[in-house]
């Protein structure tokens, strides 16, 4: 079952207002960080050179190796994987500060300790254990290995299996892992200047290290920064508070059926992630309720429907989580919509880019940024991204250069897959990551895996079984996912490099050398873990579920889309159609309706697709938090809005740091001592 | 096994200030109440005669039966009754207004609903309803009965059983019960005058019911009121959250191991209830401290270090429930501890007495209490308090008219008991009356049981169990409890009174009006589940657990004090010491140590003794009360100072009154849906 928390399917990025600025205009901005860079008027940026320090390089690589096992021992466990960018960062600070510190006593101190240099550990960190995740070692690959192919119902032939071995994951990894690092060179100025889109995971990040480096004497940042860590230390003692709950399978706060348990059946509860509820906050209201709209709409509505319909639409006999059932018309419903969604942005981007190109102006001055750009932070902050610009050409040349490298070497290690079938991919994988780049910050999802499974399907099914097929798709999985996942990934890390004036390109080369750092580290603590245990034996400490998932996927792909469920495939597009229709519909109501600007009310069809697969739960989670902001700005505006970001950047924060030390406790074995478990009355007369 | 809410153990009286003024003096009051009474300046306060009306009265008389049903059910099932007060104030307010607001609209209202009849009703309905409680027709009486003989280990001869019956039950309630009205009457001017007394349930329900009859314009007043209903609908939403998760034994948010499972084994844990927050938001911080002082002294320290020595300080075959185990440690040195506090006071407050009739001033007019009289609402109260005095010399015969009816009837009806056994009850009752008004007001807990499970053992070794020991002990039960019992219940009725400015002589007339209705309703209603179900039946859905218990009381009496567990008698003498020399310590600091003022840290000895019986959990929730004020307080001080108790009254208020649709639920038959449970890992595993 997927989870909350997992970077499976999100990466916690920011929101602040901009989530929609795009769609409300320059006129009614809410700053999320109100003048934050007057206050570091006086300390100087250094240039990008000297932002990537040697002492900043050991501190990222010493991180990412605790990183890479932490994500490595989780992902073969239960596959739930905190977002971690947060953890990256303050563990950052943490180790550079003191190291400094202690220089500085010594008077050996030359260069400060810089904001900058914390925001490229952090983004170093994040991309050499997003590698950790997208590598698939837990997922694709492993789903590969003749142990878990002998799980799998049929196709266990040999050209459908394929022995894992350090040498040629390392080589694969090496290969498809930077070439997403170039698909979103381009879109960077796009997402983060012009669509304003907020990433929310990002946002705190960049908040957190700003506070770290406040100058002494600005008074509101001094209190913004005691609230937040007020609100950090409440959120992250909170989590450790539910931790000693959590003693077996479905115990602990994060399966309370708060709204009974027949809503808890159907993924609707409040799951007392403070995450979310920090999330919620920084989040536009409108999105929240997309997302609760979705929710209801899936889980409350279609799905039950669905389900009555079991035995006619599909066999009665599937298991809950099998694709060719329930599961199915969740995973294809969503996707399909998300696509919906996607697809119009991207053409509607390139008709407006094609637009203003043959007026000869660039995207990004042509836009309202102009005018938009108010206030002092945002004018600083666009004047230091824009000025270490990594050149179009360069990006698109790299991208074309590693693509080549990995259409001629990729078929040397999966046979199964010809070069044309890699071209393809690549072809392809810029629209998704552009896709998911754009939900992810809107909403903080990250939706990667999904993508990943969408590419399993086409590519096994193409292949088809006796060419390899289930190989061919678990591999393009690989390939695919790294792009799209990067996309998300790093684009958050452009936010907070945004937001705390990193240099664009200090930024890259950060996330170069944490991509190369993951592409080693990764297979290598895998390894670690593959010859010490039974790694995908369901009954071990190691059942690594996604093997067998990503498979079964595989399976399903090879078998033809004619084995999905009945009216899957139509519902899809119907709601494929309704993601179009919406976007159109706020479109024309933004140009044809100006008076009460109801386009406002239009929810977002992105956001409206991801409880379809996940539930409730956090939609429930984000609109508490919406409705803290709501009720505190009833009571006391102009606190609420100082406030509210610290608030939820401390709940977001000490959250997802309590996840190194639950990872922790969880690597030494050690077990929470309760159980707080939910029976119903029934269960417990019986 | 004892729990919470149990009015067994504690009716929730009300703490203000005044807890301890007497010990702070006059100096330092902070007021609860800020000048509401100027608020109601222009309110006529109708004469004593007008506050008893008719059509209260009609209403005093449905909700008594509701009441009596109500308790009589909870009785038989588990023995937990919480407190219904403010229910009362607040079920009274709202018939009548909805009766006064429809003769209005019509024309026909000819005398305007008053706070001070509605304050009649409250007293009314709690008289009534407390006979319930104190009938014993599901502890002593049903103690008696042949049934619960039967189950108890020997003494079943005829003279130790006794056939239970309608007629010479409300007899011996007739004759009993109004015996202890007459005993409080003279009490009543020193517990809330002189004293001071805080009985938070008797504030919480003046506040509520002043809150209700506020007149327009008042703007504090109406905020105060707004803050209430806020605070009282947070805490009736959270009950009735709770509710849902309570489908099973030791189910529910009130069985939470908050620090982990064997702290819960030691009953220290923070048990949601909303009540004793508020209860511990309007304490003296001191109260919560001793409290808290108690229950680490005694549970965590004493009872694990004497349960070591189980089987040697007492047989390691006995239940945990055995009072010639570990319970009786806890019983007994509680019991010791209070009385030593107890007997201090009256001792005390004798000398006092007898000095000031020495210089010829009466004890009221001496005291302080002329200077203390600064404002103007302490001014009015106590002066309305004053008018309808009811004389002592009416108190002293009526106790002794009514104790000598007493003393001729009620070898009548139990020929176990002779003349001179009734004459000691009534002598030494008034005594242990005054113990138990007087730590109610202190410390929000009626111990009226644990002093009727005194008598039980005093005259049921005094008479011996040849001579029907077991039946003269649960008998005297009766005539002790009922004295005890109502000096506590009715001198929190008497503050709710002085807090509304209701009449003495209406509140005195409309106990003894509920007092007559509680005779007759409680075992007419107790009849009615004893003649349709088993009762007493261990298994069955009835089980009244008092029954057996207050019957073992008795077997352990009639064996006499030698068969208590080994140096219990000792360590009870020497609780019973600690409690006089703390109370002389505070004393001497008081007089001669004027600086640091140290008396002011001294623990109540009556405050720790209650958590020695009972467990820390409570006091838990007392000391969150007092966290959350004390952190109001370091942010906002007057703010804190004005809200404060209104946010305690609806944290009460709600949570009682979620007690009434709860138990109409349980009459129903109704179980929630979820069991919230607590295992521990080994058990998951396991």
């Amino acid at each position: 079952m997927e989870r909350r928390n997992s970077r499976e399917e999100r990466e916690i990025n920011e929101f602040d207002d901009g989530g929609d600025t795009k769609k409300i205009g320059g006129g009614e901005r809410k700053m999320i960080m109100l003048e934050i860079e007057r206050v570091f008027k006086d300390t100087e940026v250094p240039p990008w050179t000297k932002q990537i320090t040697i002492r900043s390089m050991v501190t990222s690589f010493i991180l990412s190796i605790v990183f890479n096992f932490i994500v490595c021992k989780l992902n073969l466990t239960t596959g739930v994987i905190p977002s971690l960018n947060v953890a990256a960062g303050l563990l950052g600070f943490a180790v550079l500060k003191g190291y400094t510190a202690l220089l500085d006593r010594c008077g050996m101190l030359k260069q400060p300790f810089t904001r900058q240099e914390n925001t490229v550990i952090q983004t170093c960190v994040v991309a050499s254990s997003g590698i950790a995740f997208s590598s698939g070692t837990a997922s694709y690959l492993l789903g590969m290995s003749p142990m878990i192919a002998a799980q799998g119902d049929g196709a266990s032939t040999p050209i459908n299996v394929k022995p894992l071995s350090l040498g040629w994951m390392i080589g694969f990894l090496l290969v498809v892992s930077f070439v997403g690092l170039f698909s979103i060179v381009p879109l960077r100025k796009m997402m983060i200047l012009k669509y304003k889109l907020t990433y929310p995971s990002g946002t705190a990040t960049a908040y957190l290290i700003n506070s770290f480096h406040t100058p002494r004497g600005a008074k509101l940042a001094k209190k913004q920064v005691s609230v937040l860590f007020q609100s950090f230390c409440f959120s992250f003692v909170f989590a450790f508070f539910q931790w000693f709950y959590t003693a077996g399978d479905d115990c602990g706060f994060s399966n309370f059926p708060t709204f009974g348990l027949q809503a808890y059946q159907q993924r609707f509860y409040f799951d007392f992630s403070s995450t979310y509820v920090g999330v919620g906050m920084i989040c536009p209201y409108m999105v929240n309720i997309s997302l609760l709209i979705g929710a209801v709409l899936s889980w409350g509505i279609m799905w039950p429907l669905i389900e009555h319909k079991k035995g006619d639409w599909y066999s009665a006999q599937l298991s809950p989580s099998s694709l060719h059932g329930i599961q199915g018309y969740r995973v294809f419903i969503a996707i399909a919509m998300m696509l919906g969604d996607g697809l119009f942005h991207v053409v509607y981007m390139l008709i407006k880019t094609a637009s203003s190109l043959v007026t000869h102006k660039s995207v990004v001055e042509d836009h309202p940024s102009d005018s938009e750009i108010e206030n002092y932070d945002e004018k600083r902050r666009t004047e230091l991204f824009l000025t270490d610009q990594i050149p179009v050409w360069v990006a698109f040349l790299g991208y074309g250069i590693l693509a080549v490298i990995s259409i001629i070497s990729v078929p040397f290690i999966f046979h199964q897959l010809k070069w044309y079938h890699i071209l393809v991919a690549y072809a392809i994988a810029p629209i998704l990551a552009f896709c998911n780049a754009y939900g992810c910050g809107l909403t903080d999802w990250s939706l990667a895996s999904n993508y990943g499974k969408v590419a399993i399907i086409i590519f096994s099914s193409w292949v088809g079984l006796e060419n390899g097929g289930v190989i061919a798709g678990l591999a393009s999985c690989g390939v695919m996912m790294s792009i799209v996942s990067t996309a998300s990934d790093l684009m958050q890390d452009f936010k907070t490099g945004y937001l705390t004036l990193a240099s664009p390109r200090s930024m890259f080369f950060s996330q170069v050398f944490g991509t190369a750092m993951g592409c080693l580290m990764s297979p290598l603590v895998f390894w670690f873990f593959y010859k010490a245990y039974s790694v995908g034996d369901p009954n071990g400490s190691y059942p690594a579920p996604y093997g067998l998932l990503y498979r079964g996927i595989a399976l399903l792909g090879v078998e033809g889309i004619d084995s999905l469920p009945k009216n899957c495939v139509k519902l899809a597009i119907t709601f494929f159609c309704i993601a179009i229709a919406l976007n159109i519909l706020s479109e024309l109501l933004r140009c044809y309706e100006t008076k009460y600007r109801m386009y406002r009310f239009v929810p977002s069809a992105m956001c409206m697709a991801i409880p379809f697969y996940l539930g409730g739960y956090f939609a429930i989670d984000m609109c508490v938090g919406s409705l803290i902001l709501f009720l505190w700005q009833m009571k006391n505006k102009p606190k609420a809005h100082d406030f509210a970001p610290a608030v939820a950047s401390g709940l977001i924060c000490g959250d997802s740091l309590w996840g190194i030390p639950a990872a922790i406790l969880s690597l030494a074995g050690i077990k929470a001592p309760i159980c707080m478990q939910f029976l119903s009355a029934s269960q417990i007369q019986g």
